[in-house]
């Protein structure tokens, strides 16, 4: 049995706790949490929530600590500092600052002799994977990533920052007519606006001057201003009710040409359809987490990506078993 | 510069050779024949078409040799026997022989200490991952592949060997309605007929009785008896004109629920639409040709699989490029 330890219980910690649920080889020993562990209703029964500041004395418990705390402040810090004492798995979805916090881990991790693996979940992960892996392919062609519909909560915070504005949802949705166009192997140029639309449900202050929340959000600039946006206006009650689920999914796309005058096509397509975000980033962590116990088992240390995993790592399957049933 | 050589010259063959001439860290060394090389005309210029009985004196010119025989004889034969002497790859879709394959090649393979990859390309190979990583990712799910709309040449070939039969095509073609239900989410069950029917466009000889024809192929056991088939007589140039070439494709479908009682849906959808099946699979070997180059200058030995391929290995970018560009 590999030994999991979660470390942040929001979302998607409460996702992995669910996705070992389904995992018969894996079970889950402790839930670290900087809140008062008093205060903390887990679903597992038998399991201890402890401090954050207990994780230390339950290094030799744990075979992988999986951090679930967000890219912004938590794991910039969490996963270069567990990494001294822990196999450690993390999300971190931050694009542009991936090299910085690779290297910081991986430091970290080859000092201590741990393996990490940073920036699984689906995107980064799954969808970055299918970047590579298509291009590697079609070496000729061109990548389209959409995202949605979903639910994008960094979007749906910036509209809950506005003055007036009581609680938000953000919906991102690929544009079906980009979708077609990419499809049909054409190859086109798209921009931001082509690719995506925003449709926004917001709560505002009893009083509030409507028309300048709309105008505020349209107008903000790296998250709207480019694209088309739409703002409805509904009640708190509503919002619960219709708004309250956090679905998302994406395509990843590569059209390609081989052929000695590259003259046939070739379309790669990778979709998601989920309707829990959390739910099914935290189910590829625990499969990536699989791995983690595996190489380290194997005398592995330093930080990895998805990038340097052998798929078969990922099951609980033997290569055997593999081979037999699902090659 | 990855120096390869191909190993059999039909449309695999030819698939390989478009392929490297996309590919700047490969370059092609030497095709082998069976045939009288005189007779055999290469695109690339300046490389030499070699009988395959001079395969063994080039072996310390060629990093790679790409096997492209076919699964029901060729490559039983050849690709134990050349990973005695040379890293090898292979497209062995024979699904049922491949655990048997597989040791074959791996005892050879790690007698001579070189590399052997078996059955690469799209299914198996691109559709295995898929199924093992979506499996994975989603333990308590259904999985379902279809293929499609394409030529299969198993099935024309089955067609062709009927008395009267000059020429035929076989289309597989998945149905719609199959589709639709698994991505919907319910899991249905689906018989075979259920998901796949079959459309054959065959050229008889004159005077040639159409109505036996037809129905011979239509009650043919395991190639047609258990789907819908429709078939349509046509002329020789009709055939040429509209049939003449390879496209394919499929999907895999992975549904599963997680949550703690299963209460979310999530559909991973992986699909291709290839305009010519022999240059996309041979896009997808010469990608994992370049991983058996790697994994043999690093000092492996044995066979894989694509389940043992670090994803990383297949692109020719450096690790520190992927994380920045695609991760």
């Amino acid at each position: 049995m590999i030994r999991i330890g979660i470390y942040g219980y929001g979302n998607l910690g409460r996702g992995i706790e669910c996705a070992l649920k389904q995992a018969d080889d894996m079970e889950l020993v402790a839930v670290f949490t900087r809140r008062s562990p008093d205060s903390v209703k887990i679903l597992t029964e038998g399991v201890p929530v402890l401090h954050t500041s207990c994780a230390e004395s339950m290094k030799d418990k744990i075979d992988v600590l999986v951090l679930c705390g967000g890219s912004a402040t938590d794991l910039p810090e969490q996963t270069p500092a567990l990494s001294l004492s822990f196999n450690v798995i993390d999300s971190f979805d931050t694009h542009a600052k991936i090299p910085e916090h690779f290297k910081n881990v991986d430091e970290n991790a080859k000092k201590s002799g741990k393996v990490a693996v940073i920036s699984s979940g689906w995107d980064p992960g799954m969808f970055s994977l299918m970047r590579l892996m298509s291009g590697a392919i079609l070496p000729c062609g061109s990548d389209y990533t959409f995202w949605g519909k979903g639910v994008s909560q960094g979007h749906s915070d910036a509209i809950r920052r506005i003055d007036g504005v009581l609680d938000a949802r953000q919906y991102t949705i690929p544009i079906d007519a980009a979708l077609e166009a990419v499809r049909s192997g054409s190859n086109p140029a798209l921009s931001t606006r082509e690719k995506h639309k925003r449709e926004c449900y917001v709560v505002a202050k009893e009083g509030a001057d409507l028309k300048k929340i709309e105008n505020e959000i349209i107008a903000m600039p790296n998250y709207f201003a480019d694209y088309d946006t739409t703002v409805h206006f509904i009640s708190m009650e509503e919002l619960k009710k219709e708004h309250s689920s956090l679905p998302h999914g994406g395509f990843v796309i590569r059209s390609g040409k081989t052929g000695w005058q590259n003259e046939n096509s070739h379309i790669v397509e990778y979709s998601l359809k989920l309707d829990s975000n959390p739910e099914f980033t935290a189910s590829v962590i625990v499969a990536y987490a699989r791995a983690v116990a595996r190489l380290s088992s194997e005398g592995a240390s330093g930080c990895k990506t998805v990038f340097d995993i052998p798929p078969a790592y990922l099951s609980p399957l033997s290569a055997e078993e593999l081979r037999k049933n699902l090659l």
